[in-house]
């Protein structure tokens, strides 16, 4: 981790990343509000440190010993100045701000009436942003992979119908990118790519999806520990893009029997990944739990943890969903939600 | 499960009893606020139900298909009447009832002194229980293992000092018991007993602590399923003592490497066991995540999931407890948490 | 599933396959020694069962309820008729069939002198396939990665001394493919395309590689249950690709503390997977365990429990290796390993 | 640890046992074949190392960093010298020798005619020890809980016709002590006392039957790591007893839906527990797995692994068993494992 003075020009910045590529690494450079910090990616062996703390416009050469170099909070505090953290703006949103941030739509779109549907409804229960998958991913190869599956015509219908609704109804709009060939057309419609809990370890896609430059929303595999979901989350980081937002969503059930959730939530994942990143970090309560009638109170508990925002499922009938109905709830029930998350986020920011 | 009339008299009730007896089953008897139930402990195959149902003062005769049955809420509704909780009241306290019960005190209790001091700040924090351990299970045998562990007199005396405690700040106190050696011998002197997660598969202990009559907190093992730790609080019930208060304090950590928390706290079985029995539940933070430093956040979380109550350790001085002392809080921490947790609560019950 | 009649022409075989598109569904044709069965991918719902039964050439309609329908063992014994499995050939080997096949080779190639040396002395050591990582999963995107990521030419490069090594020294060759766009690259040169655990769960990965017609080994993902290690396996097979070899790597590990082996070998899931489809599948303990000194006996095990072969990472010099030196045997060691692999073989067929 | 001279007297080694007393801690002593070595129970801050090195006959004092000291590897070179193990002799058997050993029998003892029958026809397998349950731990308090729990008359007659076939058929005997109420009475009748892998962690149980001073068979908890199963099992070797054999059943299966298995059997903790310690381990596939067809692999997989030997839940009659019909095997079954066995055990001790 290369820190480069406050004063140090333009130029100096491109030696000192001309210097590091000539050994073999990649530089990975951030301009910060303070000053700019280039990252080193690949074998730090291959270089001299004493070299590059040489160089006009270096200040100090560092080491960071985790395998999370580029999104951790000490180099957080040499970017953005002590205790900042990252958030990510967009349409008159802030992720990582000081409001916790809504996610909502169906499981998988069906056709553009019921998308505009349940987009308004959520509009109207306060959400602010838009999901609905496209591409999803199954355990079964003969269940309904969405209405990507049909062809890439209907992919970009269907996509089509997302950003509209997303216009329509003023949110930002976000979908699953589940393999490489899908990235450059999600990309010119969403606006934040999700990269969902089986493909958390499929370092290929994350770079691919990363290199877009848009936000993207990164969910904590089922069998990941928190360490490898941080470590894989510097894929992205590691092109150049700090628009990460991590979601936890519940890690595989472990004892004897039939578990009474699908996942484990492992909430203490929440103010973990604040403590040792500066990015901000989500829940998904309906995968995690897969049971409606637990949504309120994981919802609340997450929040209550400390999360930065929710991704609930929401189908104005859930029993007519087509992909995950016994997990969906109602626009009503996902009011009471944000009603109740937004005094608990209240109640928790009031100590810290 | 045998319903008695409304109207069942006393002689009605101890012939349908000596009936269960005759056929080689243990009856658990319930008086409930409506009526008298009749739990079957043992293998039902040896009883025909159709002669139970036509013994006089029975209403009717029903299976219940769970390992769980004395302590199901189907069970509660015929004995309680719909939608009511078992609540345990004791000294002006009333766990599972309208208001989140906090439980405090030092992880080991090392001498009088300590534990009067500790007691007198948990009091003006307003936690409602003084905790400390006697008889401490420790991985190693090498360990620090209680002033129990010294002998049957110092481990009296220690008894007598959490009594004493207890009473100069008028708080109940519950200390663990770890075999079955023990049990009598807590059981004059504390007013919960309480048994750890390592011994919740102690089906002899849990069934000789359950005698005593007196309510008994029962903390899941960390490799339990629910399914498991509702089967095994069974055991409890099975001798008619229905002061059950359950504990999640977090299960084994799955994945690669070295886990960020010491445990995973499972913060979903709080409303599991809630629509499952008509027992409270309450969560102990701090050996869920052996981390100071994530209390706050998880005991917020604990209560906006629905828990009746926290435990948690405390201590004036974290860094020189014997034991666990990376996991103790101040009582001003503790203070800001009773707060923040009574906040969380009325927002939760709001809903419900 | 359609079992198609053993006089059925293959006129009669195109219909029922066009039917069955018709509908919207995809047909899995696979023909047997015996008779010709069509599998149906998709909703089964789309389609009435009882039209299809009455078409000319066909025998039977039979539903089969599980996730992996095309692997299983019941739709073996129609194919193949009874208890026959499925076995793979080439050059010479047949992995599935009556001796026990060992895949041997470095974890990552690091040039052509390396990997002919270790070529030659695993074949002297009577290994039967050729195994070198060129794009290697890892868990930091500051570690080494494989020559993969110097660029498509030193890739390529890396590709041909893998398939040169496998002719030199008589072999076929298996390698990994990590994302979709290595794809096309990797089927050239290599004879088994294997994908990784950490891709398991990338379904559009597992359908791009079947496509290629080659044979695939998958591992189990150590967040995968056996379940859902079929129920992926089967996106492979959804693709007319038969050949498929599983390969059991070991699952996350659980408990407190740091865990003694790096994952935990699952070798029930040997005997479990045999009586669930007519698959081979292999075990791999040098990632399972991450242990040079267990290899010997957990390999020995793994036959033990019925594996079809092993997979082995081998180097001349292990402490030398770039990536996962720890893990590595010798040459020697492994000669030993196929000794006493093949003796226990003998004794665990014979019983059966 | 304290190293005594070679030629140290009886009188040294007293005395310097009765300083460690004064100082707090107790001393286990252990006269090996080669020298004398007292271990140090208890907080080892409370004793001045250079004050024991001086005492008349200490060879030296050495700290062994691990929790668990009187097991280990180290030790065991100290005591019986360079890479000996500890063996279990009785009755013309050693366990931990150079002959795998087989534990079989019934799950639980049902009648003295059922018992006796399955004795002679498991010692005509070549079984060399007879088990059975009496006092059988339970998920459910429902459920048939042994003969033990028809009261201590009918307990100590299960117990006699135990004593009886195991001197008929000329066996040695275990069987499960389940509760601390139990040691006495079943340390008159048993040869190996056994602690169910849902005991693991009663502290309390282990001290109380390690005093007992017959062999102790402690089976590693379902919940527990390696290192937290060796931790315990120094419980039963700070009473001085080290006739400790540890014997592998399975951990709770991770991941989603319902496990194909009832447990996951972590077969590399056999040599891995090898290599940390000089005690024997035994594996028990019929409770890892649950599973009648898969026994037979799974056990030859066991001693391939290296286990000392197994413990095989066997009837004549499985399908009438009162516990876990699903998982016993006949005895013609357990003949055939006995002998892959001893095949397969010459194959892995030539390496070795």
């Amino acid at each position: 981790m290369i820190i480069m003075k406050k004063e140090a020009t333009q130029k100096q910045i491109t030696h000192v990343a001309s210097e590091v590529k000539r050994h073999g690494l990649r530089p990975a450079i951030s301009e910060g509000k303070f000053r700019t910090v280039i990252g080193l990616i690949g074998d730090e062996s291959q270089i001299s440190f004493t070299h590059l703390a040489t160089l006009p416009g270096v200040k100090e050469v560092k080491t960071i010993e985790t395998l999370h170099k580029l999104i951790n909070c000490e180099y957080s505090e040499l970017f953005y100045g002590k205790g900042e953290n990252s958030t990510i703006k967009m349409g008159g949103i802030e992720i990582g701000g000081n409001e916790p941030i809504f996610i909502a739509g169906p499981c998988a779109i069906e056709s553009r009436k019921q998308l505009f549907r349940i987009a308004e409804e959520i509009k109207m229960a306060k959400a602010h942003i838009l999901r609905g998958g496209i591409f999803k991913p199954r355990s079964s190869v003969h269940s309904f992979q969405g209405l990507g599956a049909l062809g890439p015509e209907e992919a970009e219908e269907a996509l089509s119908w997302l950003r509209d609704a997303g216009k329509s109804f003023d949110m930002p709009v976000m979908t699953e990118v589940r393999g490489e060939s899908q990235v450059d057309l999600i990309a010119e419609y969403a606006d934040i790519l999700q990269i969902g809990a089986r493909n958390m370890y499929d370092q290929d896609l994350l770079s691919k999806v990363a290199r877009k430059g848009k936000p993207v929303l990164l969910k904590r595999h089922f069998g990941a520990s928190i360490e490898e979901f941080l470590s894989f989350s510097e894929y992205i980081a590691a092109e150049g893009n700090k628009d990460i937002i991590l979601c936890e969503r519940g890690i595989v059930p472990v004892g004897k029997g039939k578990s009474l959730t699908r996942y484990t939530l492992d909430l203490a994942a929440v103010p973990v990944v604040q403590k040792e990143t500066y990015l901000p970090i989500m829940v998904d309560p309906s995968h995690a739990t897969g049971r409606r009638d637990l949504i309120f109170n994981m919802s609340c508990a997450a929040i209550a943890a400390g999360a930065s925002g929710l991704l609930i499922e929401v189908h104005y009938n859930p029993a007519e969903a087509l992909v995950d109905a016994e997990q969906m709830i109602t626009p009503e029930e996902l009011k009471r939600i944000i009603i109740a998350s937004k005094r608990i986020h209240k109640v928790v920011i009031d100590k810290n």
